[in-house]
C-alpha cells in the first residue's frame, strides 16, 4: 500500500502568535487505470487499495458489469493499475470521454438514462429492511474504523454494511468518490457484486454521481451524514435506492424508499 | 437565474419517531458547456451564474487564457451555454478528454506540468500582503454573505476578498470546482483577469484541483476551512501560490507562500 499521509512542516498561527510544527495531510496522487493495456482513466486519489479502485471505478462507469468480467488486475508501475478484461473493452468514443469529462464525472440526463440501461443490476427489488437503532449506530462505527481521518481531518469514508449494522468494508480517500468506487471494487475481488442487502455509508454529502455508482454495485440503500442534491434524490427516487441524508445521532432523514426502514 | 433550491417531502426521524416535512434541497443539474457550438465538458452544477461557469471552467481549463479571447457567450438553451472565441478552439484530443475525465476532472504529474506551460499567469511574483486579522475575518464574511447555505446545508462557497478583506465576489455550488470556475468566470465577465491581488476563500478543502484551478485564474493566496491534499500543498509550492488550511477563529495553517502574510 501506498503512503496514505505525509508529514510536511506548517506554520501554525494562533491569535496572533505563530510557531512552526508538523503536520499531517493526506496524500492525493494520481492512478493510471488501463484495460489490456490502453489508458481509460487518471484519478486523483489517496494511495491504498489501489486495484479495488480500478476494478471498482470500471464497474461504476458501466465497462465491467460482473466479477467474472475481470481476468485480472495488476500494479503494473508505480499508480498505474492494468486490468485485464473477459470481454472485449467497450467503444470509449471521444463524445463519450467529452460527456464524462467534467469535474464531477458525470453528465446530467443522458447519465441519468445511461444508469437505466447499463446498470446489470436492479436495486428496486431489494428486500433489505433496516432498523432505525442499526441506522443510527452506523457513523459512529464508521468513525471508530477510521485509522486516518482523526490525523488528517481530510479523507472522506465509505463503508459497507449488512442489515444487522455489522462493516463488511471500509474505504478512504481525499475523492467521495473514490472511497465508493474502492468499496465496489473490494465487492469484485469478493466477487460479492450485486451488493444486495447492504448499506453504503458515506462520510458527506450525496451527489447524483454517489447515487449513480450505488445502483452500478447494486447497493439497495445509500446513508449520508450530510446533505442529498436535488439530482440524488430524483436518481435514486427512479432506481428505487432508499436515501437517507443528515445521519446524526438519533436523527435522519428519508429521502426516497422509505420501504426498507423497519416499521413503515 | 435557475432554481438554486428545490422543496421536497420528506420523513424525519427523530429517537424512533417519525414525522412528515418538507426539505429544503441545493439543485444539481447538468450544464453543457459549448465553444461555438461544440460541446467541450457537461457538469453537475448549481443552476446561476451559468455564464460565470461556463466561462469559469474555459480558463482554469486553459482553453480561454484571457478575457479578450471571448467574443460572446450565451445560454442558447436550457442548461446549455455556447462561448463563441476569437480565437480557434484548441485541439481537443481523445487522449486529453481521456485524461481530463477521471472523477475529479485532473491527471496528475502531467496535468502538473500543464499548469506550468498554460497558465497565462505567474503568481508567484505577486506582492500581495494580507494581515493575519483580514485573513481570519475571511469566513465569517464568507458564511454571512451565504443566502442558500443556511436553507440546504449542501452548497460550497468560493469568495474572492481584497487584501482589505472586501468581498469582491461569491459563487455557490454543489461542487467545489464549480463554485471557483464561477469566481473565475465572474473576472473573465468584469474583464478582471488575471486576479492579482486577491485571496480566494473557499468552504471546504484544498485538492490539487483548486490548486491548479486559482493559478490558472491569476489568484496569489488560496484560504480554505477545511484541510489541503499533499499534492495540493506540492502544487502551490511549485507555484508560488499561498495555501492556507484550518482557517477556523483566530486560528490556521500556512502551508506554502508565508510571505504574503503581513510581519512574516
Amino acid at each position: 500500500m501506498g503512503r496514505v499521509t505525509e508529514r510536511r512542516r506548517v506554520t501554525r498561527y494562533d491569535a496572533g502568535r505563530s510557531t512552526e510544527r508538523p503536520d499531517t495531510l493526506a496524500v492525493e496522487e494520481p492512478l493510471e487505470i488501463r484495460v489490456d493495456g490502453t489508458p481509460v482513466s487518471v484519478s486523483m486519489r489517496t494511495p491504498g487499495h489501489d486495484l479495488d479502485l480500478a476494478l471498482g471505478f470500471l464497474v461504476t462507469e458501466g465497462i465491467v458489469a460482473k466479477p467474472s468480467d475481470v481476468a485480472a488486475a495488476i500494479n503494473c508501475a508505480d499508480n498505474v493499475v492494468d486490468v485485464s478484461l473477459r470481454t472485449p473493452l467497450p467503444d470509449l468514443s471521444p463524445t463519450r470521454n467529452f460527456f464524462t469529462s467534467s469535474s464531477c464525472g458525470m453528465c446530467g440526463k443522458a447519465s441519468i438514462d445511461a444508469v437505466r440501461t447499463t446498470s446489470a443490476y436492479d436495486v428496486s427489488t431489494d428486500p433489505l429492511v433496516v432498523t432505525a437503532q442499526v441506522l443510527t449506530s452506523l457513523p459512529e462505527s464508521l468513525r471508530a474504523a477510521q485509522r486516518v481521518f482523526d490525523r488528517t481531518g481530510g479523507l472522506h469514508a465509505a463503508g459497507l454494511f449488512d442489515a444487522q449494522g455489522q462493516l463488511l468494508c471500509l474505504r478512504e480517500d481525499v475523492g467521495r468518490h473514490n472511497a465508493v468506487d474502492k468499496v465496489v471494487g473490494w465487492a469484485v475481488q469478493e466477487s460479492r457484486l450485486p451488493l444486495t442487502g447492504t448499506v453504503l455509508q458515506v462520510s458527506g454529502r450525496t451527489s447524483f454521481e454517489l447515487v449513480q455508482k450505488a445502483v452500478m454495485g447494486g447497493v439497495p440503500f445509500l446513508a449520508a451524514v450530510s446533505a442529498p442534491s436535488s439530482l440524488a434524490v430524483e436518481l435514486a427516487d427512479e432506481m428505487g435506492l432508499t436515501l437517507v441524508g443528515f445521519l446524526r445521532g438519533e436523527t435522519f432523514n428519508v429521502y426516497t424508499g422509505g420501504q426498507r426502514l423497519a416499521g413503515h
